[in-house]
């Protein structure tokens, strides 16, 4: 088989962007220029300084109501000295912003003025000469700068611009940035999907952050993984932009042409950097143009935009990159990191109690929702083995601060109702927020003796009372410390295709030859369900066709098997229900929320309870099949 | 003469806002929704939940270039235990991101590959079922929720839209926010001015802050302070959008109709808050919907939109307005505030050695360009007497505090030559930034005396020696402290209309009735030559008109005699002929750059010296007129 020997460099990420900036010499001074309305100028950058064309005020003005005299009219005026005006001969009326008659200095405010009745007023306080009058050029000297060159256009900006007579204004051109996704496999969103193919959507999260940047993306349509065809894609776009980006390709299998092809029109800088994910990129130039490969996977290649094509096109802008807001958190979990690549991990955050506490994310390069989930990235240096549980480090917040602080931290068993409650709440108060981290009802009981949670939600079958949950958490806590928040009654079963075709209906039918199973994580309530009714039944795990294969929550059990050839899982009847499978049910069990005594009367716990406990929330939940809320909003305390 | 009787409110603004949010009960569920493409939704903020459509991936994909296969061929492989795998009836090749073919549950990297020749390839480790395999719906499971309902699109939400086959979102459809102008005097940008108009530019500041904030603003063309017309604009204006702005009038003048008309049409919940500037707000609602009157001065307009149509926009998008960044800084002067009123000041901001240095821009409500100078925005709680210098102040940031920390501070006197400076240091390196406070010689020599500024422009006669500048400095600071970085040599003289038509050579033609002067701050070396002149020539004070109104630059002293009816000025050359003026050379006089010796060897001071000794900065010095460079860039150690 054939193996191609290319071997990735392993520069640091600050290198290989330093030297591709020295690389790039040049390039950054040859911006386009183009001069814009100014009324449209919003979140432009000024080319150049731009100068006032007239003062503002462009003539003497009143800065007040009341009247405008010469103020050697008023010299000596006191309380025992009334002195008295006649409108016409002494002063005129002006309003705010009107213009000063000639003859006259200075203002005097309406509200200082003792009504002498037709046209006569009196005052008893002299007047001091230019005072309440706006001067010319009091805001802006005509031939002034107003702002420098390079300077991001904000909305102040504009209406300085305009009170200077600054009608137009030249700014650099956007970099004009053209996204090629490559990949025999891409379809275009909304097009039929075959089996083997991906919808293109790494385009549109490339082309929303290069707007966000400042950029002006445009995206290719997909170009099949075909050399000649992947070349002549390429010719054009530099033809046309300022800079390239070819999306995958980048690494070095059998259908990876992008190095190559960079090479033949241009130079190769860098194939390689030193950094998970994101590690197989390619920085190269043509015609003096930067050309980027990023690696495919989702995550990969943010990483890579965010360190390599962020800073680029912010110094074609000659803007500065402003450092992230670094936060310090405690890590709830081990994570281990090579020595030879600097690490982004994505985490949710939590404040519970005092403590920060970041949660790792998935660390899988193709799990887009991994980005979307996360409430911060955790960066691991080079050099460095990992983080230690418990450790504390500092996380780059991707989320306001605010917004994690008011999160409600739900460890622990998965339920499709959690769903429906973060989203419950949010509506109801949209500051809060409830996330909730999937790890098996056992998880969830860890994670509140770490005080890493708010809550968990839990169904664990005690075997020798057949009760659920309140012999676990006396186990685990003791007395008093836990209150278990009655949420549903759930009906637990197998998950089998529509039909039931291979007429699974006992846990005998799993050790079939002909059924193909998927199971639950260690830890999940499910999972302990599914071992203790083997166990019972005296049936061995090994004899289950998939009882090694692992999926972390109902929801992934019911698409395996409606999209793949499994045929049975154990789930709650909503997850067979949503994908429109056939359901066999076995169980009746009683999901709650434990939640520690002192949170109980936390406001942001106190909004959710008042949720669970609304007639509209078990309206919602009765609508879905499978549950009951007779208990719903109960309150035990253990 | 008519004075109205309508006295303000002085709720605070919090409790205006609180009790406005309340009033208007029920808008913010009235928004709007509208389903558009998933791919232009970036920035957009759903208004439902948004669930997958199709699991990510859809069927079991690989996660690897390598081979698929039945993971129990491979059992019991090992170094001293090869197994042989033949193509085609053991395995399949795969790419990353093939489909898994049937019978396959397992997937071998190409590295851990030997390759056997012939389709035929030895393993020496057994491959464990499922490994390297995406499986369906890893990424994204069908009916799983992608992104909650309020939840504000990111590129990456995108991507994650797009992956889970959802090719539509349901948003809010932007409020549509009316911004209305008012006034007789309004021209729009571009337009003839008269004396009296004022350029409409207030709308365009606001359009460009709601549009960040995320409405859609609607720029109504100016209407003339008149009662019926304003009310007509308002009725069509409530008609087609969901807020209205109207902008000026609504304070308590003869021709503030603001309050009156919105009380006509619907009711006025509110009228004046207790900031300043600020204060004179109008709160309201017609048909249900708010109707604000706003400010006319560009910063009291500034303050209400930031603190009550920004918090207005956020909550019927369901977003939470973030907190503030708050950086402490010392104050470097004394800002004195009534008890009545929360006040904002406008600050610049400069790091000197540990200090973040906050010195007050100007406080004049109409005074734009203190907006676009402002570095951070200080705030002086209601009930507090205001600030002394040297104390320890909360500002809050409207820059990057990189940038603040990367901004030389430069306080003294003024020369237009400090702008170009700023230019070329921002050009030359654009994370670096020149920030120049103008409160002359004097000023500036006291700013580096309390630490408060890097260095400090200044030139001033010793009457003595007639030499420049270092006994100054000699008798402020003693030797071996301070050195002096020539600068330019700058011709001071009298600045007077074109042609001169009064004739002004002497400083005895300033005390002639017919010749009206403009005078330089207290403190400037400016005045203080003027004041040396006159004492030589035995001319009191008093008997020059204008000796008493003051400007803060030279640019300020050439716009007043080119556009008013002054007639002479002491200022520069250039100031001079950048307007285009006449001028009457006096002194060449030395303009230098006093730096404390310690920061000679700073990073960005050697930048700045770099620049000031270079060929290229020196022409452009030459080009203007009345300066001469013979010695700029020499370092004089006092």
């Amino acid at each position: 088989m054939p193996s191609k020997n290319i071997y990735l460099s392993s520069k640091s990420i600050e290198t290989a962007l330093e030297e591709y900036f020295q690389y790039l010499e040049g390039f950054f001074e040859r911006y386009r220029e183009k001069e814009i309305d100014t009324g449209t100028a919003l979140g432009q950058v000024t080319s150049e300084p731009v100068t006032a064309c007239i003062s503002s005020p462009h003539f003497n003005a009143s800065a007040m109501d009341g009247i405008a005299l010469d103020a050697s009219k008023t010299f000596g005026a006191s309380e025992r000295n009334r002195i008295r005006l006649i409108e016409g001969r002494d002063y005129v009326e002006v309003d705010t912003g009107d213009p000063i008659p000639a003859g006259c200095n200075a203002v005097i405010m309406r509200e200082d003025l003792i009504d002498a009745g037709e046209g006569q007023v009196d005052i008893i306080k002299g007047a001091t000469p230019w005072q309440h009058i706006r001067v010319i050029g009091e805001d802006i000297v005509q031939g002034e700068m107003i702002i420098p060159a390079f300077h991001r256009i904000r909305p102040v900006d504009l209406g300085a611009l305009l009170a200077g007579g600054v009608n137009s204004v030249k700014v650099i051109d956007k970099p004009r940035v053209a996204v090629i996704p490559t990949g025999t496999e891409l379809v275009m969103p909304g097009q039929p999907l075959e089996e083997g193919n991906l919808i293109e959507y790494n385009s549109h999260i490339f082309a929303g952050l290069i707007e966000e940047w400042g950029g002006n993306p445009d995206r290719i349509p997909p170009v099949a993984d075909d050399y000649g065809l992947i070349l002549e894609a390429l010719q054009k776009a530099v033809k046309e932009h300022d800079m390239v980006i070819i999306n995958a390709g980048s690494s070095a299998g059998r259908e990876d042409f992008t190095r190559d092809i960079i090479a033949e029109m241009g130079e190769v800088l860098t194939h390689g950097i030193a950094v998970r994910p994101g590690k197989p990129a390619v920085l190269g130039k043509i015609d003096g143009k930067p050309v980027i490969g990023i690696p495919g996977y989702p995550v990969s290649a943010f990483v890579v935009m965010e360190n390599i094509v962020k800073p680029l096109i912010y110094k074609y802008l000659h803007r500065t990159v402003s450092m992230p807001v670094i936060t310090e958190a405690v890590c709830s979990r081990r994570i281990v990191s090579s020595l030879k690549n600097k690490e982004f991990v994505r985490v949710k955050l939590g404040r519970v109690g005092e403590k920060l506490i970041a949660t790792p994310l998935t660390r899988g390069a193709g799990v887009v929702m991994s980005l979307v989930r996360a409430d911060g990235m955790l960066v691991i240096p080079q050099n460095s083995e990992g983080i230690d549980a418990g450790e504390k480090i500092g996380v780059k917040l991707l989320k306001n601060i605010e917004d994690i602080n008011n999160t409600i931290v739900c460890t622990g068993s998965h339920d499709p109702i959690l769903d429906l409650l973060a989203n419950e709440i949010h509506s109801a108060s949209p500051e809060l927020y409830m996330a909730s981290a999937h790890v098996g009802s056992m998880g969830g009981i860890m994670a509140l003796q770490k005080g890493e949670a708010h809550m968990a939600g839990i169904h664990l079958l005690d075997e020798e009372t057949g009760t659920y949950n309140a012999s676990y958490i006396k186990r685990y806590f003791g007395e008093g410390k836990i209150a278990l928040v009655k949420l549903v009654d759930r009906i637990q079963g197998f998950i089998v295709k529509k039909g039931n075709p291979k007429n699974v209906r006992t846990f005998a039918d799993l050790t079939r030859q002909d059924v193909a199973f998927v199971n639950r994580q260690k830890g999940s309530g499910t999972r302990m369900l599914l071992d203790f009714n083997l166990r019972k039944s005296n049936i061995a795990s090994r004899d289950i066709a998939g009882y090694d294969r692992e999926e972390f929550t109902h929801m992934a059990v019911a698409a395996a098997v409606a999209f793949s050839d499994i045929d049975a899982g154990l789930g709650v009847y909503s997850a067979a229900a949503a994908l429109d499978l056939d359901f066999i049910p076995l169980y009746r069990e009683e999901y709650d929320l434990a939640v520690p005594v002192e949170y109980l009367e936390q406001p942001n716990i106190k909004v959710l309870l008042d949720i669970i406990r609304s007639r509209e929330f078990r309206d919602k939940v009765n609508k879905i099949k499978g549950y009951s809320t007779d208990k719903t909003g109960q309150i035990v305390e253990v």
